[in-house]
């Protein structure tokens, strides 16, 4: 009833209408969050871990809540972000190789060939990026990610692949920092591509970040001290990698964990099956006019086991059509 | 001169003569360090540091000092800690491994054949502790370390080991922090063993944890989720391991680092070879009377090219016997 009667009011009436808004809606942290039942899930969950006195309540210092990065914070098709800076990358850096014209997977990103990429999943863009940057120092990789971020432009919706992170899980970020919750993100993707603009994108800084890596090596260029990146991989924060990575950076068991795919499910699993207060979270992509829709059959961001367990599990799934208000920022 | 003044003071004068001390002298966040250059270098620095316009301000969010751990936070001779906490949990599996009478350096171990051990060096302990441990999950482990360090007595001053941390080393994690630095632990030692007590001892919470380790794996035991340690090294943090481990952890280059031995020379290195306002330290360990008096012909915590290198480096070369005033807590 409110929204009919602020369109039915002029631009001056609008502004009245605004301070007769009671304080605590104009206030409401999860704004771009319908008021249904998920909302009213995560609100409860994060007053039952904040509660001094209460059953289940969490003390600060365990108040850790991870989540996925690509299609939990930010979109993730038509293809991964990352994948879009590796083929970027390829093809910048093509000159100096003219032995990946017949080599995979830099042949597949020359042409285009987004089948033969796609199947390569999360591993086979992390090993793109390793070998076209090995030898780069992490300074140098760092100064690339940034300049791409700056300019490069999502197929679909020619906007800035940073426009591009969902406005209602960086609501949820900051709602859960605001309850003293320390915010970590744990993506299958590149981790020192992710760190780059994690803060800005988030307010995620680089050390509570976690991902896929390279191996490095400390070394000495004109007497400077630099860290080389390898052509090696180091690690890959996917699946059952997922509790591995949140063990060996955190130390300590999380009590909220949010993801969008079967990637996620180890780190779901993990977070939720201890006792106390506990929150596991799925965002189900089913929303084919402000984002994209895809699950079970989907190459990139395959949720099907999580679909089939959520429930027995206690886990919310939701639903970008029918829980978001608005999906980026500024609202499309 | 007030020093003389309480010596020659009644019972009853001294709490007069304290009542009477300047309040800033009372409240001094480094009162275990002597007044003198060690000790003025170290306010230098953080003054400049959080100076807001100060030509070498450094933002909060890049305020991150990094500290090593056996010999700058707490002891490390006769042996490493954890080498002899890897000694006590040979002996107490022996009965279940009869294999290890033959096998070094498990027969070293049961034999108390401290040489061939301590010649292992830290790899040799994390190796000690990861063949003896591995299949344990990292809970059951963790609650091994936390008996131990409960019960568990330091040789030679029969102390426990959590009462051998240098109280100077804990006013200066406290300082730093109350001026919005973060502290983190950049140790040669196993990661999972420190991280038990870390907060405790420091106020370093796991996360700021950062060590050698194991590689681990999640699996389901009675269908319940676990992470298990397997007999495999993941990653030693020392040398030149530091600063890849603070890369790895961190992603940002710290301010501030703390060591005492030539496994801190590359963490002082990497830390201080950048603009802007940088302290590298190095506990020295001159105080046979207090603690013990070793560097260069040391097995454990060698320090011979800090040395040679500190003064043209800038590096601070703090003496335990000559800058601090006390040593552990309560004093000895």
């Amino acid at each position: 009833m409110l929204k009919r009667l602020l369109v039915a009011l002029s631009p001056f009436g609008v502004a009245m209408a605004v301070a007769s808004v009671p304080a605590h809606a104009q206030a409401d942290p999860l704004a771009s969050w319908i008021d249904g039942a998920a909302k009213a899930r995560i609100v409860a969950f994060v007053k039952a871990a904040t509660e001094p006195g209460g059953k289940d309540f969490v003390p600060a210092a365990d108040r850790i809540a991870v989540f996925d990065n690509d299609g939990t914070l930010w979109s993730e098709q038509p293809m991964y972000f990352q994948l879009a800076f590796a083929i970027d990358r390829v093809k910048a850096l093509a000159p100096q190789h003219p032995e990946w014209n017949a080599k995979q997977p830099f042949k597949a990103a020359l042409e285009g060939d987004m089948k033969v990429l796609a199947a390569s999943g999360e591993h086979g863009l992390v090993e793109l990026v390793m070998a076209s940057h090995a030898g780069n120092t992490t300074d140098e990789f760092a100064q690339v990610v940034r300049d791409w971020m700056k300019n490069a432009r999502h197929p679909r919706s020619n906007r800035l692949y940073t426009e591009l992170t969902y406005r209602p899980m960086r609501e949820l970020l900051d709602y859960l920092r605001a309850n003293g919750f320390a915010t970590y993100i744990v993506s299958g993707g590149g981790v020192e591509f992710l760190r780059v603009v994690s803060e800005e994108l988030y307010g995620v800084p680089p050390q509570q970040v976690i991902g896929s890596s390279v191996q490095t090596k400390y070394e000495l260029r004109d007497s400077k001290p630099v860290i080389v990146r390898l052509p090696e991989l180091d690690f890959i924060d996917d699946k059952a990698g997922k509790p591995v990575g949140i063990h060996k950076f955190i130390g300590k068991r999380p009590v909220a964990a949010f993801g969008n795919s079967d990637g996620d499910f180890e780190m779901l699993e993990w977070t939720t099956s201890a006792p106390g207060a506990r929150l596991g979270l799925i965002v189900h992509h089913d929303d084919d006019v402000r984002e994209y829709a895809y699950d079970r059959n989907s190459t990139i961001g395959k949720l099907d086991r999580g679909l089939d367990e959520a429930g027995k599990r206690g886990w919310l799934v939701v639903s970008m059509k029918n829980d978001w208000r608005r999906v980026y920022t500024p609202a499309r």
